[in-house]
């Protein structure tokens, strides 16, 4: 370890990152940009190279590790600075809770524990932090989860923006339950739990003050229930992911990346809400591109795929569960969506950030 | 949950933190006010009121948990926005990583996971996050824990001062290790388990430019060998907690009031090193206040004070261990010093913030 600043000449990281050399806001888009961040500067920093397989490498939405004489134990973290904090359907308060609970829950975890550390600005209202902790309060225990630990910095004004929580999450993983791209096969079916774009559409609407506002409420809310009935009802799920910044395009690129397999969706039967749908073409954006808070991806081996609709529609959180695609041995590590005119076309990662600051 | 942004008007808040409508930099100082926010703020949202032995409401460094067929584990967070982010002795890496697993000593486990979220500031160059993420992991790898997870945030220029982390960590508490104020009994002898004082003062001779600079190090370093060392001595380790934030004098503060006993230390026999009395007596600081990152406060068996010290002073971290104290049965939930002239003085809470953005 040596004192004193580093010296950005001496640096010598691998080239995607060279054609930024500062922090952009697409790198916290969930996009390419973010993949190239994770991927050349904080993997070689934090993974041993030496260990291909560890929890980091693998990438998921929480790490899986085992723990002597204790089970395997899940645990994950996020970075909570969604803005505005207070939108239709939720606030930062649910989505603090809720994103970790569900990273977790994508790994097939028993959500268990949760900790919270704020960084606050000089002047917030103590009045709004009440608030948003007592949703925090609220939102843990209908998860299910106990918050634990947690810790208070404070920053000077123009130093941050009110509030940003990051929690962290630790959830058991039960004997024989395996996910992940790892397991994904040729013919597995995708499956998505609800309909897609609420949360980002519910945020921006507050954000730019449009008028379909009152038409679109976030779909923020805890995964684990409908996941951990997937699994006790014995449906061969092999990979879940929650397509939440970068949306579903991020998430089944991901997916079709780690598995080395194909992906192949028809556009038509991606759940779109009609308000979803118009807000897209007002503003420009690709809903398949748009953030999530409350749904999530599962690929499952195909014999089981009216079993695992039948069990989501019986939960409230996934009433709008449907088939939208399939693995393929084709073209693997792309995603393809078969148009509704009868073509093809490819449904590529989003490069950097569409909305931020969306979570 | 209702939508929409908190009424203040509705705020029923108990009157402690009616006296500060908004955050200050004090909420964040480890002291008096620090200790009124999560009481009066974060528990009542947090911890239900019906449990009150829960282990939010300990707050301990870290919460030890007993997990469903998995034996106990500890759970910490801190947030770090450190300011500079280079220091002499450390940077923000190697404290995102030293002051969580710290934390989890202090409950007498052996930190095991770590976890890392970064809220990034536009612009803030690659290559000093570079150096910053390499810095953890060679301080994850020095104290021994994996770090398996992490999340990436990016907030707009002035939303942010270049990087915040926020780390949690999770360890492993063997059976029988039970450490905290409930423990204390009076005629316990305290410990300090190195010289106070230096991380505070190197942080701010850095950010003021001071000439005492070259002078002092901070102490940041990971401590969780030495406590496991103690217990593996069968040392009679009742409490233990890291001085960081607020210094010795919040440290003391807080174990006294936990434990429903007295302390008294005696002020010649507390280890300041010259440089650090000498910049405080230059900026009319307390030595006491001022925040640690490399040492601990040990409460244990009057009968196993000298096995102790040879036990802390083999471990190159903990060489300058020392005897400070007693904790006594009278002036309950009081710190009081023996003077150099023969005298008493409380040592009090600190209020607020002596040195912004120390950790």
């Amino acid at each position: 370890m040596s004192d004193g600043p580093p010296d950005p000449q001496g640096w010598a990281c691998p080239l995607p990152l060279r054609d930024h050399p500062t922090v952009v806001a697409g790198h916290g888009g969930g996009g390419r940009l973010t993949a190239d961040l994770v991927r050349h500067l904080f993997l070689p920093a934090f993974a041993p190279a030496t260990d291909p397989t560890g929890p980091l490498r693998r990438l998921a939405d929480a790490a899986v590790v085992p723990m002597p004489g204790a089970g395997r134990l899940a645990l994950t973290t996020d970075a909570h600075v969604v803005r505005p904090r207070f939108f239709p359907g939720g606030s930062l308060g649910e989505l603090a809770v809720n994103g970790t609970v569900n990273d977790l829950a994508m790994v097939g975890a028993r959500p268990v524990l949760l900790s919270a550390g704020f960084v606050l600005e000089e002047g917030l209202e103590l009045a709004e932090l009440d608030v948003l902790a007592r949703r925090m309060g609220a939102a843990a225990a209908t998860a299910g989860v106990e918050l634990v630990a947690g810790d208070t910095k404070v920053v000077g004004v123009g130093q941050g923006d009110g509030v940003y929580v990051t929690t962290a999450g630790v959830g058991v993983v039960a004997d024989g339950v395996d996910l992940g791209p790892h397991r994904m096969t040729p013919g597995d079916v995708v499956v998505v739990s609800g309909p897609i774009g609420r949360h980002g559409i519910a945020v921006l609407s507050v954000r730019e003050g449009l008028e379909f506002g009152a038409d679109v409420c976030s779909d923020c809310a805890p995964l684990a229930r409908p996941v951990q009935a997937l699994l006790a009802a014995g449906v061969a799920v092999h990979a879940l992911r929650d397509p939440t910044r970068g949306g579903l395009a991020a998430t089944l690129n991901e997916l079709a990346e780690a598995s080395g397999l194909g992906v192949v969706i028809t556009e038509r039967d991606v759940p779109v809400p009609d308000v979803v749908r118009a807000a897209c073409g007002f503003l420009g954006l690709d809903p398949f591109e748009v953030a999530n808070e409350g749904c999530f991806v599962a690929v499952l081996a195909r014999p089981d795929a009216d079993r695992a609709l039948e069990v989501l529609r019986a939960d409230p959180v996934t009433t709008g569960a449907a088939v939208i695609g399939e693995v393929v041995a084709e073209h693997p590590g792309l995603v393809v969506a078969r148009t509704g005119i009868g073509g093809t076309r490819v449904v590529d990662l989003p490069l950097g950030e569409q909305l931020p600051r969306i979570c």
